[in-house]
Formats: C-alpha cells, sequence, structure tokens
C-alpha cells in the first residue's frame, strides 16, 4: 500500500493513526501542498478532487480519509467496523460530522491560525464550540463514540478535536473530550499528533 | 418506521427517495423548521446537531441523511451497499463528498437564494460549478457512480444536483448529469423532486 500524504494535514494523520492502531503499513508518498502537487494532472488522475491523502492499495486508488478508514477497516480490521445495521449508520453518521461540522469548524480554524490562509476564523472557531460541546456531551456517559469499544468513528473525529488548541479553541471546558483522548492514546499502536 | 422530515428539505427527499426506491414505508413527522421546532428539546433528544430528518426504527434514532441511507440498505436493501471493501469505500467516498462539498455547494447556494437565508451566494455557486463538474466528468462514461448499479452514493448525490438550478446553477454544460438524473428517473419507485 502507498498512501500519499503531507505531514501536518489532519486527514493524513487520522489515516496514518488507524494504520498504526490496525498494525499495518503503508509506503509514504509525500504530496508538496505548499507547492500545489495536489492540482497537477498525474495527481488528479488519482484523486479529481485534488486532496490528499489517497491510499493506493493493488493499483486501486481510495480517496478521502473516511472512505480509507471503511476501506481499511473492511480489509484488514473488522471489529473497527461492526457489522450490524444500528451501529455501521450510528458511524456513518459521525464520517459525516468528520467531513461536514468537524471540517467546517476545529478543521477550517487551524487551518486559518496555522497556515495563514484567507478566511472567517470567527466564524468557524463559533463552529468548533459547537463541536466540542457536542462530542464533549455524547462522551459524559460513554467512553467511545459508537457502542462499548472504539471504531473508525473516534479515529474519524480525534485527530482535529485533539488539534483544536491550534486553531485557538480552548479545551479546557471539554472533561469528557480530554479522557477520551487518554483513552485513545492508551491503544497498542497510538500514533502521536503531528507538530510544526 | 418514523422519519422527522420537512419537505422542501433536500437531506430529507433523500430519505423519502430511497425508501420509495427500496419500496419501504415510514410514517412522516412534521418538523416546523421556519418555526424552530429543530432546535426544541424534545428534538434535541432525538438529534443533537438540531437536524432533519431523523429516522427513528424500534425506538432507536438514526440522524444524519448518509447515515440513514446505511441503516435502512443494512437492513432492507444489501444491493445499494455491496459487502465488497472497495465499492464500500468508494461509496464512503461519495458519502463524504454529499456532506462537505455537496453540502457547502449547491445546497448552501439554493438555501441561501431560495430561502433568503444570509451567506456568501457567489461562493457557494463557484464550489457548486466544481461539483457539477467533477460529478459530470465522473458519469462521463459510467451509469452509476460506483460499481455497475445504482447504490447509495447516487442516492445521497442526486438530489442537491438535481435541483441545483434553485440555487441559480445551470444544468445546461452538463449532459452526463443529465443522462444520470433520466437514469435514476426511471428507477422503479422514483420519487419526484419537492418543489416550492
Amino acid at each position: 500500500m502507498q498512501l500519499h500524504d503531507f505531514p501536518l494535514s489532519g486527514n493524513c494523520y487520522k489515516v496514518r493513526l488507524f494504520l498504526g492502531l490496525i498494525g499495518q503499513r503503508a509506503e509514504l508518498v509525500h504530496v508538496d501542498l505548499p507547492a500545489g502537487a495536489q492540482k497537477r494532472p498525474e495527481f488528479l488522475a488519482l484523486n479529481p478532487r485534488g486532496q490528499v491523502p489517497v491510499l493506493v492499495d493493488q493499483d486501486q486508488p481510495v480517496a478521502d480519509s473516511q472512505a480509507i478508514l471503511v476501506y481499511l477497516a473492511r480489509r484488514h480490521a473488522a471489529a473497527w467496523l461492526p457489522d450490524d445495521a444500528l451501529q455501521q449508520a450510528h458511524i456513518a453518521s459521525w464520517l459525516s460530522y468528520a467531513a461536514n461540522e468537524v471540517h467546517q469548524g476545529p478543521a477550517t480554524a487551524r487551518v486559518i491560525r496555522l497556515f495563514r490562509r484567507p478566511g472567517d476564523l470567527d466564524g468557524a472557531q463559533a463552529k468548533g464550540r459547537q463541536v466540542l460541546e457536542l462530542v464533549n456531551t455524547h462522551l459524559a456517559e460513554r467512553d467511545w463514540l459508537v457502542g462499548g469499544q472504539p471504531s473508525i468513528a473516534d479515529v474519524a473525529i480525534y485527530p482535529y478535536l485533539a488539534m483544536a488548541e491550534e486553531g485557538g479553541l480552548s479545551l479546557a471546558p471539554y472533561p469528557h473530550l480530554q479522557s477520551w483522548f487518554a483513552r485513545i492514546r492508551a491503544l497498542p499502536g497510538y500514533l502521536e499528533l503531528p507538530r510544526l
């Protein structure tokens, strides 16, 4: 497997983290985002959306960090994406939340602040606080986002929440988030968050 | 089953369309979005995100339109979400695209224009044109978004693309989209798009 990767991307980290947790390895192919490599024809042939990460397994590209988690779980680690219809639906709901609210909130605030991109920092931080609040409340009486064990939902939601301070969001008001972070960090194969 | 629904919502239509396509019925529970019913405590108990649609089956709520498609396919219509890891990953990738790019592009343009909400119409339309272009190109040599038959990916992506003109986006430049719309509209159980 090759993972087309950029080290500071939270979505790429998400995949590297999951590879670590399930004991799989992929060759990392560096995509030079600051130089615009993700918009060049050879990359667009792998992913027309022009985004990292892309996993290539047996010559088949899989784009989108959430989709890569689904792929790896189905191929190598079924316990992280149980067959039960209700659990799969709840996991899918968190994957949508990662693609929409988490992307528009803490992930966008981080990109604006850390990489000095143009954008509405106040708006992204306001959405970010809603996300932190909602997930913190959800975890008040649960150890994991779905069911009694870690799933790809936890892997999809963890990175940008754990890096929220890089977007100027305080994590201090959210004790249940912090306990959940500690549970994730104690999992065998855990990979440290990327740092500038 | 009950579907907590708002008739003009594209995400609610998405679920009603799929129920039609798989021959399932749900009792519709009207959620009065203009009156803010989705932010009241009794609704937030079903879905803390305060969004429609929510499907309730056997007293279990499932929120998020993509997650409801996953649930219904796993329970009632497995052919729409095949077991194969690569196909499931490609479907998951389109579900992320529905939650992120389609939401921020054609869906947001429609909400701003049709419901006179505040927002960046030009920005949403620009993202919308990128979405229409990308999906049109993807369908140039395919009948369906993933594999050789319709899947929940088609159901997730179709509604807001088919309603793009309500957001001020022309569909004229996209012949492959239009052929795909016609294929979807010819499926048994198809449900007409909502209209004001």
